[in-house]
C-alpha cells in the first residue's frame, strides 16, 4: 500500500510552508522530485534546498526525469493525455525501485494541488491501473495569493465574481461572467490582445523568491512596461513564473 | 506609524498557519480580535484560543466590539459601506486607546485577506482620514483550499476557467464564463435554486476544525442530503460555515 502526499510548497520560500506540509514532508519515506535535464530554472534544485532548509534530517528523495509535453500538438487534449500517462510511469517506476512494499511517499506541488496541477489526475491513473495507492492533499499558497498579498489588494470586488483562467483562454478576448480575472499559465502575455481601455493590471513574477518583482498600473501604460520588464528579467534568470489579475470598470 | 499585518490563519487550525503567519502574529504589539456579543460561533475565543496554541507567551491581544451591518437594508453597497466606517471607527479607538505612539498590529483573517474580506478596505479608509498606516497582507489558506483538500478535487478542470461567487450572485442562476462555480458567502443554500441535472457538487462545512463535515455527488442526490446535514449541524452548534464547488457537464 501507498500513501501518497500531494503538499503544496507555494513558491518553495521556506517561510510559505504551512506547519502541516512541512510535517507532511518530515514524515516521508520518500520525496519524489520531477527533475528536467533542460530546464533552465533548475526547479528540482529549488526542492531540494526548501528540503534541506527545513530539516536537520531531510527525508529520502529521489529525482525522476520528467517526460516533456509535446507542446505544438494540435490536439492540446490529447498531448496532456500522453503527457500524464507518461508521468504516471515514472512514478510508478520511482516506487517500483526505491519502495517495493510500499510506504509514504511526498510530492512537493508549486503553489496548490488544485490549481492548474495535474498529480491529482497523474495519482488518478496510477489507482485506475491498480496500484493500491491513498492520495491525500496538502494545501499551500497559490500564487495568485502571493500576487494579491504583495501588491495588498483583494482578489475581488465587493461581494463580485472573480474569474480564474488561463492565457489561453484569456487570448480568446475578456471572458464573460466577471469584472476581475486572474490569469494563469500565460507564457505569451494574453493581456496584450485586450483593448486596454477602462482595464486595470497588477503583475507580479517569482512571487515569494528573492527575485521577485512587479507592476500594475492602468493596462495601456502598464502592459507595455511589464512587456519589456518580463523580456529582460527571463533573459537574465533564463526562465520566469507569473502571475495576474485584470479588473475591468464599465 | 503604525504597521498593520493582515494575517491569513485559515480556520485558525495552527497546523495551517505558515510560518510567515506565525512569525507576523508574534512580532505584533497589538493583536486585534474582533468580537460579537450575540455571536454563537464566538469566533473570539478560537483566535485567541489561536494564540495561546501558538505561542508560550502570546503576544498582546485586545477585543474590540464588532459593529453590526444592517442585514435588511435594501441598499446592499450602502449597508457595507456604512459598516465599514463603524469598524474602521472602531480600529481607530482601539489603536488610539492601546497603542497612542504608534507600533505594530496584527489582525487575524479567517481564509486568505484576499478573497471576500473587508479588511484591506476598512485599513484603506484609515489611511484615508489621515492615520499613518503602513499594510502588510500575509497570505493564508481559504476555505476553498481546504474544500479541494479534503475531496482531494482539483479546483479547476483540465485547463479551463473556474469562476469564484457568492451564494447571493449563483441565487441569480447558473453564472457565464465557467463551468465549474466555487461558491462562498452563501447562507442560504442557492445551489437549490439550480436545476440540478448534470451538475456535481463537493460541499464542507467547518473546514480544518474538528467538526469538519464534507459531502459530494450529483446535486440532484447530495443537494437534499446537503440541505438536511446542514441544518442539523447548525441546530447542534449554532452556526455553521460552509463552501462548496459545482461542475455542469455539458
Amino acid at each position: 500500500m501507498y500513501e501518497l502526499a500531494l503538499v503544496g510548497v507555494g513558491s518553495a520560500n521556506p517561510d510559505h510552508l504551512t506547519r502541516q506540509a512541512i510535517r507532511a514532508l518530515g514524515a516521508a519515506d520518500l520525496v519524489l522530485i520531477p527533475h528536467k535535464g533542460s530546464e533552465k530554472a533548475d526547479l528540482a534544485a529549488l526542492r531540494q534546498r526548501l528540503l534541506a532548509t527545513l530539516f536537520d534530517t531531510p527525508p529520502p528523495a529521489r529525482l525522476f526525469e520528467m517526460p516533456v509535453r509535446r507542446g505544438e500538438d494540435p490536439d492540446y487534449r490529447a498531448s496532456v493525455d500522453d503527457w500524464h500517462d507518461a508521468v504516471a510511469a515514472r512514478w510508478r517506476e520511482s516506487l517500483a525501485a526505491a519502495l517495493p512494499e510500499g510506504g509514504r511517499i511526498a510530492l512537493m506541488i508549486w503553489g496548490d494541488p488544485s490549481l492548474y496541477d495535474s498529480s491529482l489526475r497523474i495519482a488518478e491513473r496510477l489507482r485506475a491501473a491498480g496500484l493500491p495507492l491513498a492520495v491525500t492533499v496538502v494545501p499551500g499558497l497559490t500564487s495568485l495569493q502571493l500576487l494579491t498579498a504583495a501588491h495588498a489588494i483583494p482578489l475581488n470586488d465587493l461581494a463580485a465574481p472573480v474569474l480564474i483562467t488561463t492565457g489561453r483562454r484569456l487570448a480568446g478576448g475578456w471572458p464573460e461572467g466577471a469584472d476581475r480575472v486572474a490569469v494563469m499559465l500565460d507564457g505569451g502575455c494574453a493581456f496584450q490582445t485586450l483593448d486596454p481601455a477602462g482595464i486595470r493590471i497588477w503583475w507580479g513574477a517569482y512571487l515569494g523568491m528573492v527575485e521577485e518583482i512587479r507592476d500594475a498600473g492602468p493596462l495601456a501604460a502598464a502592459g507595455p512596461r511589464i512587456l519589456a520588464t518580463r523580456a529582460a528579467a527571463r533573459a537574465r534568470h533564463g526562465w520566469i513564473m507569473d502571475v495576474y489579475l485584470l479588473a475591468r470598470s464599465r
